[in-house]
C-alpha cells in the first residue's frame, strides 16, 4: 500500500521526549525489563492498541520494534506524516513495497539474533514468513507481553475512561429524552452513536446493540428493522471511544410498562450485579466475581439463562484482560478497570442485561458509570 | 464467554437447505473440491467474513469446520439463537467454557487426522495451541482458500454490492445538501454516518474520512475538532455496510472556491482514475491498472505524492484481493469488484483522491458509483 519513501529517525527522542514525561518511555523501559527477563534483544510488536500504547500511533498499520537502546515504528506511507505527527520516543521507518518484506530487511540490517513477539497478534501465515526471510534470528513467542501491562491503569489512563464512560452516559441520556417507539432499532442506534459523535467522542467502541421485545434474549444481537413499540423492554448496550479510551454500559429502557415477568428478571439480575460488584477487591479472583452474580441467579432459578462471562477489562480495547469468568485464576488488582455485566436470556421470552464500568481498589471498587441502574421508563 | 449449553446438529439441513437455492451450498461443496486436491478431510474456517460467506453466521464468535459429508459451526452461548437463525447448510455446535478446549474436543471425537487451516486467519498461538493439544491430526496451512473463490462476485453479491453503492451516494447527496462550513469534521462524519443507518445500513464500512484543509495530505487522517470552513478542500471517504456487503467512496467538496492549485491536482487524479478504469478489463494484470494511473500522474509531476496502491477488491470486507498495486501479478477477472482510487497528497498543501466501484467484465468495466466525479462546490 505504499510507494513512497520517507525515513527517519532520531536516536536522541528516545531520551529527549521522556523529559515531556508522556508516558511512553517508562511503558517502553518496562518491556525492556521483560526482555532481559527472557534474555531477548527484542520485542516486535505487531498488535496495534500495543502499538498504540507504547508510541502513540494511531494508524490502522504499524509495527513497532523495541531494543535495549532504541525503537523503531514501521508503518506505510499512508502515515508518513500522522506518524511523525503522533509517535512519541520512538523512530519512524515507511516501508515501501511490500510491508513484511521491509521489516525484515531492516531487521537484518540490525543483525538482531533473538527476538521475542507476541503469539497473540501474529498470524500463522506473518510467522512463517519471519522464520522463511529472517532465518539467522531465534523467534520467541511471548503471552500477552504488553497487555500484562496493560491490564492496570495509571492516573490518566482510569480519567480518561471515566472521561468517555460520563460522555457515554450522557448520551443515554440525550437519546432516551427524543426516543420514541416509532423508532426502529437501528435508527436507535444510529441516534445513540451519532449523539456520541456530536458529544465529542472519536468513535464507538463496538457496533452498538438495541435488541427489542424477544429479540433481547440474543445477548449479542444486531438492531434490526422492527419497531422498539410500547410496554417491551429493550436492551441498550452502548460504548464510545474518548481519546482512545473506550466505555462500555447496558441498560434496560421501554416505553411503558414492561410487565411483572420482566421487571422480576431485571431484579435478579440487579441484585447479582449488585453482589459482584461487592465481590471486587484487589487480592481476590476474577472467578469469585463471576461466581457471586451465579450464585444470586440461581437463588432465582436463573442461573442456567445466564451464559456468558460477568464482565471482562476495558482500556484502549473494549475486550482486555481480565476476564471474569467462572474459570478465571486471575487475582484483581488495583487499577484494573473492569465491566461487571450480569444477564439473563430467556428464548421466547426476552432478555436482560446491566452493566457498569468500575476500578478496583485495595478496599472494594468505584463504580464509574453514574447512569440510574434502574429499568427508564420512556 | 459461555456457561450454558446447547447441542444440535442436523444431519440432513445440508440436503434440505440446498433445495432452497441459498449459494451456501455451492460455495461449501467448492471448498470441498479444494480439499480433494490438496488430499484433507476437512477444513477448519476461522476467518469470520469466510465464515459467513460459506454459512449465513454474522456473529462474532463462530469457527466453521467443513469435511466431506458434514459442516459445522461452532460458536458460544451468546449466539447459541441466532445462530441457528441464521446458519444454513451447517449444523450448530454451542461450545461451553472455554471456546478452542472445546472446538478441539468435538475434532478429536470426530477422528480427523488431517484438517486444513487458513494460515492468515490463525494467530500463531491458537496453531499452537492445536499442535499441542491435536497432536493426532497433521495440520496444513492453506493460503487463502476461501478469499480465492470471495474474490469473483456472483450475480446475486454484485446487485448487493450495487445497492451498497447506491445507498452511500444516497448519503453523500443527502450530507452535502445539509453541511455547513461551520461543522467540524467530527460532525461531518457523524452526519454522513447518521444517513447511512437512516437509510438503512447496518453500519459503517470503515471509519469515514473527512480531511479538511492541510490535513487532506493524511491518506487516513481521523476526523477533528477543526472546523470545515471556506475555500479549503476537504476529502471525504466514506462506505456503508448494506446486506453484509460493502461500499467504498472518495469525493472533494468544498464550501466556495478551493483555488487553482487544488484544481490543478484534481484535474490529474482524475484523469489518472479515468485512466485506471480505462485499463480495467477481465485477463489484464493488477499491475497495469495501478502503472496506468502513475503513469498520468508522472506526466503531472504526481507520481511521487501518490504513496498507495490504486485500489483493492471489496465484497464482505473493505480490503479484499484483489490488490492493484504495482508489484501485483494477479489478472483481473469478470466478476471482481474493485475499488480505483488514486491520490496525491503534499505535506503542507493538501490532497486529492477520487474513488469509485468497479466490476470487471470481459469488455471493460461497468461503475457502479453514479455520483459525479467532480469536486463538489457546497
Amino acid at each position: 500500500m505504499q510507494e513512497d519513501t520517507q525515513y527517519r529517525r532520531d536516536k536522541n527522542s528516545v531520551t529527549k521526549r521522556g523529559r515531556t514525561k508522556t508516558p511512553y518511555l517508562g511503558r517502553l523501559n518496562r518491556v525492556r525489563k521483560l526482555l532481559a527477563t527472557h534474555n531477548q534483544e527484542g520485542l516486535l510488536v505487531t498488535g496495534l492498541p500495543n502499538v498504540r500504547y507504547l508510541s502513540g500511533f494511531e494508524g490502522s498499520n504499524g509495527v513497532l520494534l523495541i531494543v535495549m537502546d532504541d525503537a523503531v515504528l514501521y508503518t506505510d506511507g499512508r502515515y508518513a506524516i500522522q506518524a511523525h505527527q503522533q509517535v512519541c520516543g520512538v523512530g519512524v521507518t515507511v516501508v515501501n513495497g511490500r510491508f513484511l518484506v521491509g521489516v525484515v530487511e531492516d531487521l537484518k540490517k540490525r543483525k538482531i539474533r533473538n527476538l521475542a513477539f507476541e503469539q497473540n497478534r501474529l498470524t500463522f501465515a506473518e510467522y512463517q514468513y519471519f522464520r522463511q526471510y529472517f532465518r539467522r534470528c531465534r523467534l520467541k513467542p511471548l503471552h500477552q507481553p504488553v497487555e500484562s501491562q496493560r491490564v492496570v491503569k495509571n492516573p490518566d489512563e482510569i480519567n480518561r475512561i471515566r472521561q468517555s464512560v460520563d460522555l457515554n452516559s450522557r448520551v443515554f441520556d440525550n437519546v432516551c429524552q427524543r426516543a420514541k417507539p416509532e423508532w426502529s432499532e437501528l435508527l436507535m442506534a444510529a441516534e445513540i452513536e451519532y449523539e456520541m459523535r456530536f458529544l465529542g467522542a472519536t468513535g464507538i467502541a463496538f457496533d452498538t446493540i438495541i435488541a427489542s421485545g424477544i429479540r433481547s434474549a440474543l445477548p449479542h444481537a444486531t438492531p434490526g428493522q422492527g419497531l422498539l413499540s410500547r410496554n417491551s423492554p429493550i436492551v441498550v448496550d452502548q460504548g464510545a471511544i474518548l481519546d482512545g479510551y473506550v466505555s462500555d454500559m447496558t441498560r434496560m429502557v421501554c416505553f411503558g410498562d414492561p410487565g411483572n415477568r420482566f421487571r422480576e428478571l431485571h431484579r435478579a439480575v440487579g441484585e447479582a450485579q449488585m453482589a459482584a460488584k461487592d465481590a471486587v477487591k484487589a487480592g481476590v479472583k476474577a472467578s469469585t466475581v463471576d461466581k457471586r452474580a451465579r450464585k444470586v441467579l440461581a437463588k432465582f432459578g436463573l442461573d442456567k439463562a445466564f451464559m456468558h462471562s460477568t464482565g471482562h477489562g476495558v482500556g484502549l480495547e473494549i475486550h482486555e484482560p481480565p476476564r471474569l469468568g467462572s474459570a478465571e485464576d486471575t487475582r484483581l488488582s488495583s487499577g484494573m478497570v473492569i465491566t461487571i455485566e450480569p444477564g439473563v436470556y430467556v428464548d421466547g421470552i426476552g432478555g436482560v442485561r446491566v452493566e457498569d464500568v468500575v476500578v478496583v481498589t485495595p478496599t472494594g471498587c468505584e463504580v464509574l458509570t453514574k447512569t440510574p441502574r434502574e429499568i427508564r421508563v420512556l
